[in-house]
């Protein structure tokens, strides 16, 4: 278990020295955490104009200039190279290798892009006093693959991967209002109650952090996720791009607070 | 069928000519329209406590002095006696009849009461371009008694009457985003999509202004109602009070829009 006192430079301090190693979901509550994807200065322009008509799935937060390994706005100390405890290195549109560190596959043209993730909303959402019971039933939210198609450039498109979080309607209804004030962190649901009609069969998630139960007095809850635009790449076929693995984010010095609308 | 172009001061007038006296739903897109409650002096401060600490149910606008019979700052010639086109009179907590006007009843002691209305929010979400399908369907929302109890004073209490809205997902997380933003109408919804936990059977309305249906795509949306205070009062059974007949109501001369928080 990681410190609840941490701060996010101790924190990507450990992740740097492999002390660290598992999902940052729940470390430096009140700390906005990111999504990474890094490709060829060559397809950055048109990545980003992706970014720019899809908003809700990947908010961004910070971009580099070809090369620079570091986010000089989001923590002083920075190190995109090795300050996430894991990365996906994607061959031709192939998830080529999972490590720990990119310094060997780093190139002088790489521009990094940071966006937003719903990780940084949950401290917001204890604060006001929501009642987020799948965490004290030990439980994470779940990634769903829905049937709804982001905006696509030439390159770029695919359908839209979403986190689910089970909800008492109470708090549901308080839970949109929160969120939709933080668009940078994915703002508000893209989708509340039926989940069939977003092609989401509640059985199948995509992708979880362990088991995951809706009880009878709740609803779900889902929103736009920054795993999306990995699916986008995978598309797109890219020589070379890399990304954040799921649930292993860049923790930075800001307050989540801080991006209020 | 009334003029949709019609402005609140020739509705109100023709209200008070008897000409119109169909519920006011829908009428003059845009501008706020209230509950009425009015009753002796005696219990007036007493209903104000009920008002501030239950302030989804009747979020107050307007109070009047003793034995005033208009609210200046709503609409420059409201004569609340005549301008609703229905008000229901209470005599000892029982209903006694149901009027058009009620200069025959008026009292110096009448202290009147004007607190937002969700017929006042509609405009607003269709001008946000939210799907209202009901509408659509020639149907309007559906009041239901839930098992919330109301915050009580000694003498006012009893459980919160909720009007349902039903919307496809998408447009509910809207909707609860943006009547968030309006605490003066009723504020955001109370629940959503389980019925059940507000002890509500969605086949036994407790009044409704003619068939209502949920679509398939569509979760129920409740919003707390404004008749909820009539049950308050007919629980206190005060010697004589009275409200405005639901869903027919006082059209203001005010925009909605200038109530955003």
């Amino acid at each position: 278990m990681t410190n609840k006192e941490a701060t996010p430079r101790q924190l990507r301090r450990e992740i740097r020295e492999n002390i660290l190693s598992q999902p940052t979901a729940g470390m430096a509550p009140g700390y906005l955490q990111c999504n990474l994807l890094i490709l060829p200065s060559a397809f950055a322009d048109e990545f980003l104009d992706y970014c720019e008509i899809n908003p809700s799935v990947c908010p961004l937060i910070a971009k580099t200039k070809p090369g620079v390994h570091y986010f000089d706005d989001l923590g002083v100390d920075i190190d995109i190279r090795t300050d996430l405890a894991g990365y996906n290195v994607f061959i031709d549109g192939e998830k080529s290798v999972e490590v720990s560190s990119i310094a060997d596959y780093w190139q002088t043209d790489f521009v990094s892009f940071a966006y937003g993730c719903s990780f940084s909303f949950e401290a917001l959402l204890l604060d006001k006093g929501i009642n987020l019971g799948y965490l004290d039933r030990g439980q994470r939210e779940a990634l769903y693959l829905t049937n709804i198609d982001t905006n696509r450039t030439d390159r770029f498109g695919g359908k839209l991967l979403a986190s689910m979080r089970p909800l008492h309607p109470k708090d549901a209804i308080k839970a949109i209002s929160i969120t939709d004030k933080y668009p940078q962190v994915h703002g508000a649901p893209v989708h509340i109650g039926l989940p069939e009609l977003i092609g989401v069969d509640l059985g199948r998630p995509y992708e979880t952090l362990g088991p995951i139960s809706i009880e009878k007095e709740e609803i779900p809850l889902f929103w736009a996720c920054g795993v999306t635009p990995q699916l986008a790449l995978i598309n797109a076929k890219l020589p070379i791009c890399i990304t954040h693995k799921s649930a292993h984010m860049l923790i930075t010095d800001k307050l989540v607070s801080e991006f209020s609308q």
